[in-house]
């Protein structure tokens, strides 16, 4: 029987970065060594940092001025790091979820946060808007893609302060304006690669405008200096981003993808929109995340949650279950994940209704 | 022609470790997805990182009260770490080489350093001996193996104040007594797994005695709650170290890995030693690592570097070269290195003297 991988994170992988990888850990680059015994200074792996940067660069389109970085840590490091390089007193956050919640509360141990919005009243089902960003911050910080929750903001905002966006979930999703954008950051295991690598993207320039020392590992500008290689990267979970980088070219690049992610995005909620069985969690259309579908069971159908948990696993739908604060379910369907495998669930879906009709 | 991996790291690794993980990044514990795209929340994830944690218990007979973490960034961002966590006033540090005074500079941000010690009169060739650790320091912080270098401290001070240690890349090489220690680090590239991970050892009841706030993500705390699943741990790597932990058990745990690594030593230094083409950059015995052999060509051969460096490439001898800090070649023969590869320097060795001869 055929899987498919719905988690949320790490995720569906392209078949392409699998085999290379698993290629690459027997035999790297014809060295005859593996990839994990592969020194990161060796000619080898530099070629494989550089055309990593190179292609990040080259699929969102990277204006002059920024810096492409392959970090450790996930966005939760970055969560302190953006606060730690930014903030003198002051910077704006809009609360849209559990890890717009965390990076709110690491910036709090280094200035004031104004939360300029939020959509906890509601459980995070919907995308506040309207809201004013005062002049006056160090940064906007806001989290595009809304893992648990099931939301998305695709707009780029176009603001007169730097903008900072945790991108971890939906990077590579869609084509950005990165112009609008002072740092962007987003853990590789959603859209890009293994687990173990951060990508950060910055405007060189707005940095040094910190008053506190900054420890070195915690230093954007270390980094910028040592190319991504200070100190000694994760080198598979790198080699695995330039994979899914190479396979992201070949799908048309981001302007390819967005429209693959649109057309699997609309047969999901198309079909969630019309089973009575199921409801989608996020009501507004316009916010719901073309990478997370969160749906529950319709009111009066909770009864039927366990047996169709059982049953979509039993149709090989692996990694459906809800995050425990919104409960119900959720299809990771990232950009890897085919057409297909959303056709899957849905038939799936379709089966269940009229099992129980 | 076969090759020996001499790299200091990412380096050898068992080849039950390179085949491990390349046949799971195509099917991981049976569930037909990759290792790479598995959710580290899986039952089948969360069994590695719990075998990972006992196991390391089990090989360092680890006693009770201490906490085993997998954690990101590697020795470098522990650096930072230590200090955040344990530094109140003042912290006691030896100077022993490179990866030490990067240690010691990330200190300085919290407090005050006492260099008890230093090796650097002498460009690092030997261990500084009869210093004196002040008792009224939170702290002392040694580098067991000076990678750079090729120093080791292969005895477990005994000391009233918590001591830490960089171990690096020495950890696993030989038994150590745990108790002796508060804080052990260690990046994976060495002796353990593929770059990205990094093992941390530590007695609880050290932490909660600092005053300055600690972000989430540096405070150990967090990583302990968390079973070092607070965020998405590098999946890949972790399960790297859990085979080459394997491996280790079956090698006699650390005292027939310790066994096996005097052999290998024993018969590189030994070379070193009457081969009058070479010279150990360490002149005392005591002082010599067992992981990273450091040697130059002999006064009046300097001409001959170039020429040995290609030669010994040519048969099949990788990774070489010494830091740019120490000059000529540095042999590393970590764990995973067997002796028949140790042989195979020797003879090539063997065999350039004879033909300058």
């Amino acid at each position: 029987m055929k899987k498919y991988n719905f988690y949320a994170g790490p995720s569906i992988m392209p078949e392409f970065t699998k085999e290379k990888v698993a290629e690459s850990v027997l035999n790297f680059a014809g060295t005859g060594l593996s990839l994990i015994e592969v020194s990161h200074r060796s000619k080898e792996f530099v070629a494989v940092m550089d055309e990593a940067v190179a292609l990040v660069k080259e699929i969102l389109k990277v204006p002059e001025g920024y810096s492409v970085l392959f970090l450790q840590g996930g966005a939760s490091l970055q969560f302190l790091m953006v606060a730690y390089n930014l903030m003198n007193k002051k910077a704006a956050y809009t609360n849209t979820g559990a890890w717009a919640k965390a990076a709110i509360k690491e910036a709090k141990f280094f200035g004031e946060v104004v939360e300029v919005a939020s959509s906890a009243d509601k459980n995070y089902n919907y995308i506040p808007k309207g809201y004013v960003v005062p002049d006056d911050v160090d940064y906007f910080h806001f989290t595009s893609n809304n893992t648990i929750f099931g939301t998305e903001v695709r707009k780029d905002p176009d603001l007169k302060v730097p903008v900072v966006c945790d991108m971890s979930s939906d990077i590579f999703s869609r084509p950005i304006d990165i112009s609008k954008y002072a740092l962007i950051y987003a853990g590789a295991q959603k859209n890009l690669g293994p687990s173990g690598a951060t990508l950060v993207i910055i405007r060189n320039d707005i940095l040094g405008k910190v008053d506190r020392p900054i420890p070195t590992m915690l230093d954007y500008r270390t980094h910028i200096k040592g190319e991504s290689m200070f100190n000694t990267p994760a080198t598979v979970p790198v080699f695995g981003c330039l994979q899914t980088l190479l396979w992201m070219k070949e799908q048309g690049g981001v302007e390819g993808i967005e429209k693959a992610n649109i057309a699997k995005a609309e047969l999901l909620y198309g079909e969630l929109d019309r089973n009575k069985m199921f409801t989608p969690t996020v009501p507004d259309p316009e916010d719901r995340s073309r990478m997370n579908v969160t749906f529950v069971m319709t009111e009066g159908n909770e009864s039927f949650e366990k047996e169709f948990d059982v049953f979509a696993e039993s149709k090989g739908m692996i990694g459906l279950k809800g995050h425990r604060s919104v409960g119900g379910f959720r299809a990771s369907i990232y950009n890897a994940m085919p057409l297909e495998g959303v056709q899957a669930l849905v038939d799936v879906m379709k089966e269940f209704e009229a099992l129980k009709a």
